[in-house]
């Protein structure tokens, strides 16, 4: 295999979420009251919903921007790729990455949807629904074969949840988004019976519990005034906490069919987890009273967890200590970890050096996301024009040059307090409901 | 090299301090007023100060008993090993347990000293000026050569802090435990310029800043009804919010020759983490104005911090992803995460393993731990009396069984409901002053 024949999966990906995806999706009565689009005077476009405003924050549409205009600040719809909110312009810059297909976790909403939650249930319900028919049949059906489709939950009742992941299985959805730890949103913990229809919905549909970093709402900061590459360092590990307290729990010895996605984690300290994870079940299970069946918890953690990278090189050396069958590969388009549009080049590399034989590859780029996800793409594209070399002949002549800032110009100094804000929040907890 | 030619020098053990650690060590006008150990009518003793009552939890002084009887409870010191709290027979466990020599961290008046804060500062400075005048003159001292000794902070103020590290080095001790994250404590976090007169301190004396899990006084828990497990399994790891904190702060570009142990962190998840921090950099440095002086982290790390493991297997085979001259051992005596009296046999199988050749076998096991904290047991103990083999034939005939339990015998299922308060008073951040 040469890199042009890999097959590219992504199970992690961002939509930007367009100004019109409301439009004819609500109730009449709940039009007004919607989230909007608001352009400022400053040139940005922020999301506003009753008393939240949220900015599109610069880190979070980048592809394609150099380096240093990377920082926290807003931007207008205007200054980011159009692939980030306009599906056409997607598909072209996904065909320019060399990707098949992708999984598009949610932005303005939070990663669980929070947003919606209102005092009114019937106009949150409808606001979750109309997100998610935006997202399957707009969003993803308009290429078919192209997007993993996912939705979003109904993420303060466990039994209106589990109908909507029923009502969005009926059409193909495998994969729910969901909180990392709903104890810290003031919701019931993963332990909590609360959640046992949900757990039962999803075993029930085979979808999976897809878990991103940061969608707790908490961001992990050790102290107001830490540098944001500590932030930036510690995020994709801090989903051990969540893998944690998910493998320990009763939950996976009463629904042993439920799957769990740890979305943008990484893979390079997993197999010290699944060590460290064993040698506490044979220290402490006698007294803790944990029992899986004479398993291990590395078994258990192989049967109900999928991992996942952007660039993680000593993970891909140690992919058979992590579980051949439990590693995909994201591109996170268009966030700043992502290395769009030169992803595939970056990865082919860590398999030349790891000298992956084309089985490994195979599963990792895209057989094990289709497993889990119960995704087929070959049903819509021929295998010979879904590799990277294919895509990117057909997107040839595409632009993939910079758009450039037009709005907000700031000094690195500034971007700095700006963090400094969200960090001063992240600790008081006051941050918004995303 | 055979097994029993290892030389063992353990960089994290524990000691429980004995009831007149404090007789003859405090001006008459505290003595009445001093922390005391207390005997209740149930058998157990806790240490009581002012409005605290420290339990001897039976996970911290577990050395030798069977796996049924761990817990949270309270013990006795009528149960416990002596060598938890007597020198003369902590000698012969460490003898029995192949081990040369030791540091120990602090119990009852917790990592960072902060059961000595009152609103005395003279009271408070006496006693952690006792203690450490007790760890070093009499706990240390009876045994040269076989302990790094190792003091508690003034944690409250800077200025005494560093007079308190400078009075210490002076009668050679080069390691000063601390808390990983003082923000936690209400003290000023890691970044603020209050700690500039004990960086400076450290950096004048050559002592090691030794950070050890769970040293801000708060346990990791996602949630109050999270299974211990999920606790005990994250807890090494956790040690990397410190790590990262420290990584990224203008303390280690304003004082260069800081030194930093990651004690009871593992060693597995470092790699990964190194990889992640050098993206970070490579990514984010532009708006982030980070700047190593051409170096990446992963160099800034390796200059500046400790690590070490008690068992760690993969932690072993990447040594050289982690740095060698960055890994020490230790035994965790007499806590549930160590093996004692059996933990050579482990590392020496893990070495076994790996193929390790001699020269890694011996930075691992001594002569990091000599370099980094100043320490030379040969002054006083031959090399030859100093192995694994000949320190167990010294200590032959020792009784190394198990001491029975002779109150408070206490079923699984109340065992785990006494976890779920001490959860329930971390999440709500009213854990005890520890």
């Amino acid at each position: 295999m040469q890199r042009d024949d890999m097959i590219l999966v992504s199970v992690d990906d961002h939509v930007i979420e367009p100004p019109d995806m409301f439009v004819g999706r609500l109730p009449t009565k709940y039009v007004d009251d919607a989230p909007r689009l608001v352009h400022r005077e400053d040139g940005t476009d922020v999301w506003k919903f009753r008393d939240t405003v949220i900015p599109n924050s610069a880190l979070n549409a980048i592809a394609g921007r150099p380096k240093e205009e990377y920082g926290l600040e807003p931007q207008g719809l205007d200054e980011i790729r159009p692939g980030c909110y306009d599906i056409h312009e997607r598909i072209k810059d996904m065909n320019a990455g060399g990707l098949l297909a992708q999984m598009n976790f949610p932005s303005f909403p939070g990663f669980a949807g929070r947003l919606f939650v209102t005092d009114d249930v019937d106009f949150s319900l409808a606001l979750v629904r109309a997100y998610n028919d935006w997202h399957v049949e707009d969003w993803c059906a308009t290429y078919p074969g192209r997007f993993i489709p996912m939705t979003i939950p109904v993420i303060w009742d466990a039994q209106l949840c589990a109908a909507e992941v029923r009502r969005n299985a009926a059409r193909g959805v495998h994969s729910l988004t969901f909180s990392e730890n709903p104890a810290v949103m003031g919701m019931p913990s993963f332990h909590d019976e609360f959640w046992n229809p949900l757990w039962a919905a999803l075993v029930e549909t085979d979808t999976v519990l897809s878990i991103h970093i940061g969608s707790s709402g908490r961001i992990a900061v050790p102290a107001v005034d830490s540098p944001p590459d500590v932030m930036i360092t510690l995020q994709p590990m801090n989903i051990v906490s969540a893998a944690a307290d998910l493998l320990w729990s009763r939950v996976l010895k009463d629904f042993p069919d439920l799957r769990i996605a740890l979305s943008e984690g990484g893979i390079g300290w997993v197999p010290y987890f699944l060590e460290r994870a064993d040698r506490t079940f044979d220290v402490h299970a006698t007294w803790t009273m944990q029992d899986f069946g004479g398993k291990k918890p590395s078994e258990i953690f192989r049967e109900h967890f999928l991992t996942c990278f952007i660039t993680d090189s000593l993970g891909v050396g140690l992919r058979h200590e992590i579980g051949i069958d439990n590693i995909t590969w994201e591109c996170d388009y268009p966030h700043s970890d992502s290395a769009w549009p030169q992803a595939p080049e970056g990865l082919w590399a860590d398999f030349q050096k790891w000298n992956v034989p084309d089985d490994d590859i195979n599963k990792i780029t895209y057989q094990n996301a289709m497993k889990w996800y119960s995704f087929d793409p070959f049903t819509h594209i021929k295998k010979e024009d879904a590799t990277v070399g294919a895509l990117r002949r057909a997107a040839e002549g595409h632009d993939i040059s910079v758009r450039p800032r037009s709005h907000q110009i700031i000094q690195p100094q500034e971007k700095l307090e700006q963090f400094r804000m969200r960090a001063r929040a992240a600790v008081a907890g006051t941050t918004t409901s995303r």
